[in-house]
């Protein structure tokens, strides 16, 4: 029976000084393989995560696990409990419009100045220093300064100080109407295939703020400075195995609690394969896996206002010229096109699209993969 | 082949100026059978209404109609625009929390003094003069006064006084995540078997607020104070004709036209009975309605805060103890309860239930019939 | 030294769980005189009543307290941290856009029963079972039930209940950019003039939902109950000194400590008239006191979309004819009248204005004593 | 009398097919000197520079002008009619979250082809060819491409397109709660002193999304580009006199047109020194006016949750150790610390605060200048 603590983890204060709290779960690996840091809901509407993390729990009381794996639901405590309506306005901060997962933090100025310090270090100790050097840099950034830290940052530097003590970094997000997709850094694209998750996005080693970036870019530049001084240092799966991932679980706004029971099974495979966790018992699904490079997925921004009925399935190839959707536009019956069918001139497969019927002119309708092929 | 007239109406300003509009299409009907007003889209997320009326004005071109038809798309022009994150956030204006169905009027003052200066009139007299009567006193509150009307007040009129030109009024609705169901005036339980809709609430004389309440009331309390002199004047299918519903066409934010289709062939089935028209092409399906008072059509709060994964079929019967849903309390893994099963203690059938897995204690979960009967 | 306790009541639960609380001052009253209930911040934005608090219980240090006095900041912990960009979103629940102040409860049909159950009891009997009654008919709402109640009931409910066992009741509200001004039950008028407060609402003995009508119209229907059966039960300042009053102490979204001070001082005077506190030191300013009839306070709705230059000082009569404000339409320059202004026509105090210079056609602009009089 | 044209150019359309437009007015220069493009209101809630618009127009009609002048109040249809309570939501795009002044474009990558082409051209033909290319550079972004662009793009370019045809632009902004204060470009360091605006900030050649930025730092970066082949083009005030600036007009949520009517007179303080307009009657007001480089403009974010009674006058220096403000939590008082004084290390000129009283740890309490000078 495996084991696991529960702590709560402060990250700030409400208006009326309530506390936002996070829980924080870990389970001790037996042998100290490669540890695991997975954490749910930073986007507000992205609940999915919570019941995956709730099943992975409950699997792992019966598995043996060699690496510490910590998890995290309600990692955003301002963002899921912020509602306007029925829905959960949680995709960015309400009061300053800042994407939650573009807080986190990775200051590139710190890798050529290291990689000139651990010259002729072997790779065990580099690990532990560069470790240690993400770490503190964001103790530095949580440190009392006199202007202080955003709401933002306070919960997203926390986060990341757990992360930064894990090999392996799962953040599971949704779509807003989605099917599943996984973001992943281009060296890691064997990984992919023991998810099951039939939409791999290969991510380049570009820090824009969000948690995956945030953990896997500074592993990835500092064997590029490594590499320009002709030094082998690798992070890949036979070495160091650092690799992040965005877990894109399907639409938000609701959870069912058995696809997690699925979820949670499609992340014990990859976790078993990486050797956290001794069990035959989760192999990957064979399925059809589409990938495309981060600048082939494109968004698509409605050409005018209007109702979408959204036609193109997920998943599927669309060709060109094959309706996408159709946009009804009630105003114009009668004296104008009330109907207009939406299609693209490349082929395409449709990942996902925007939440709602009632989309402005260059409101974001459909994400494709173009120039897809499969792993 | 019937044709439409198309205008544009004039229902408010924003605050740059903009001009807020509604389409208006009338079709003259032949022989002045019934008239018929519907609208749509007066919650602003709830869409599926505007794909009827395309539909509904698609079908009826080729359709011999009797009585004037009226058809109002995008019936709020402010609520359909209002976008929180992805989201319509539509129910209610978005600076006073005033649900936008509770803005028109009714003052039942001006029942009795009406009957008691009709006494001894036919009925056509009595129905034109009651007509002139309510539409008149539309136009008293649109007409300039000193202190003006609020924004949702100018709509609301400016659609009642259409409204109450009809014998006929369908006010197109959704619910938040919602099977089809029919708001029926006691009076009128023999129409909702016309319409292809499993679940219909019977409603009483009461007047709170909302379109329908606002047209049917007005007649039936017109019909009761006359019956309190002894004079039967009737507003019933076999006489005056004079009924109002409000059709919940399923979920919102989301529009399909291929079921507006059947929508609109299921609208076109009860105006056929109604002989709004002329055709045999459209006879109401033949399933299990179920039918409940509005009295016994319950709302369940949530007894905790969390996400919910939403577990009983809408339109099916519900066991008392089977359940309901079930709430995920990831803060209460390890030294709380993380998992709770949610159910009644009566026999009901699940209606709608909340647009998202995350709520409050206290959010509206489910609305279900209780002491549900077959019509 | 007056002390108190202090209690933190859980009136809830948000999606993740996060408890909802609100903190609870209790003083002892030395010698059982009059009892007091004063909340703070049930609207969102209206948070200068939590400084209020501050300052009356630093000032009730040093003071002799006859009557038990609770103090309640923070009353709605949802309302108080629901922010849309920089300003609270606290007028209405944000998922239903029910108006927070208008969920209490009070049932008139508990009034004749009970008067018919005390005839023949003497005042402090029938006053202890009435108190009774009422908290019992809130504890009743608050027990557990199939359906649940809604999460602004859990609240109303659990304020109410601690309102109830007092006597006197003051809510503290403010408006959006407001004057002060007093609703006081038309019964205690007298009491008014102990507030420095310049503008006072008289009100009728109608229930609509609020708190001061929740706690003072059951008193004053009791006590029309019994004269119904010509006995003498009265509620008035010589004998059950009944009374409750929202206390607007200016505009929305900012606090001023300073200005707190003078306003706790106001509310001992009144305290210190009503025998609450033994103190010479609190005594009401000599102002100008004007009121109107709730029937005579009228709100002014913005005749068209535009900016408002808000001109009229509140406070001060505006005689027919006066500017109120003036609406810029730079969409209408060159083409159109691009600067509006706007008057009455009949004499008014202008009490408070909308909280932006941004309003559509209908925005509630102003509200205005019409027919004042001074106190 | 100095005449005007009216256009109305159209930026979008709503979910309902309603046109968003904004209102472009021009006044053709008689002499052809320098050009100016003035626009308001691109942040939904930041409306004083409407009123300001309104001013200048009338103003105008009595001078002489030189230099076309266009006018664009209203800038963004969509922000400025975006209402969460009584409050306009204008910072962002409510649906994504975006900052509506941060969606500007400009290629770098443009400079160095363009000025390896333009060697040996004069200033007058490079002027004219770079203008050129920053309009088609734009043109191409508006043009139909597959993809679309999004809502706040459609709205950004086209205004940019106005834009980059002038030498001269003001951007019309405010703050929160604010004092006045001008971004002004480090090289254009001489005009803020023609501004009646006390508070200067002295911004780099970087671009981050903003008008100002958009249209000073292509010529900024051009003139530095020669300048490293060691050639001599100048966008100095003695030459081609590109100057951008973004105007913070004050606070947001209000319009005064009295003070407006000042406002506009300081802007033609310094069109007049531009000699866009030929008029004695516009002298810059003798005021200290502060200044301080971007990266001594520091935003001081909330150390705590709470209610914020800001102390600190703007425009004043504020010593190390004064209170900047002081934080209510009445959630505190009887066991912990109910008032908390807050200040700073370093002697700063407080320039705004926050919006509202209530805070969140981590809310963006006030932003101040740091090493501040005077010009």
């Amino acid at each position: 029976m495996t084991n696991f603590t529960k702590e709560v983890m402060h990250v700030g204060e409400m208006a009326s000084g309530a506390a936002l709290t996070v829980p924080v779960y870990r389970i001790k690996g037996e042998t100290g393989g490669r540890s695991v840091y997975i954490q749910a809901n930073m986007h507000g509407a992205e609940v999915q995560g919570n019941a995956v993390i709730f099943q992975l729990l409950e699997l792992l009381r019966e598995i043996k696990v060699n690496g510490d794996i910590t998890l995290v639901p309600y990692a955003n405590p301002v963002g899921c409990n912020h509602k306007n309506g029925e829905y959960t306005l949680g995709r960015f901060d309400p009061i300053t419009g800042v994407n939650w997962n573009r807080m986190y933090h990775f200051d590139a100025d710190i890798i050529k100045p290291f990689v000139r310090k651990s010259i002729g270090q072997d790779d065990k100790t580099i690990e532990q220093n560069f470790k240690a050097l993400m770490i503190n840099s964001i103790e530095k950034k949580l440190d009392h300064n006199n202007y202080g830290l955003t709401t933002g940052q306070r919960i997203a530097y926390q986060l990341q100080r757990l992360a930064h003590q894990a090999d392996i970094v799962l953040d599971l997000h949704t779509g807003p109407i989605s099917s599943k997709h996984l973001y992943c850094p281009e060296y890691a694209q064997e990984s992919a295939s023991y998810f099951d998750i039939p939409h791999t996005l290969l991510i380049p080693n570009d820090f824009a703020g969000a948690l995956d970036e945030a953990t896997f870019c500074p592993w990835w530049q500092l064997q590029e400075a490594f590499a320009e001084l002709g030094i082998n240092f690798s992070i890949s799966a036979e070495h160091l195995n650092k690799e992040s991932f965005t877990v894109e679980l399907g639409s938000q706004e609701q959870i069912d609690l058995d696809v997690a029971l699925e979820d949670a099974k499609s992340i014990l495979s990859y976790l078993s394969y990486k050797g956290v966790i001794d069990s035959n018992d989760f192999q990957p699904q064979s399925m059809t896996r589409y990938a495309c490079y981060l600048k082939d997925y494109k968004a698509y921004y409605s050409p005018m206002g209007g109702m979408v009925d959204y036609l193109a399935e997920f998943g599927e190839p669309l060709a060109p010229g094959e309706p996408l959707a159709r946009i009804l536009r009630m105003d114009n019956y009668g004296d104008g096109e009330p109907l207009h069918y939406l299609s693209l001139e490349e082929p395409v497969i449709p990942i996902l699209h925007f939440a709602s019927a009632s989309v402005n002119q260059g409101t974001e309708l459909y994400k494709v993969f173009a120039n897809y092929f499969t792993l």
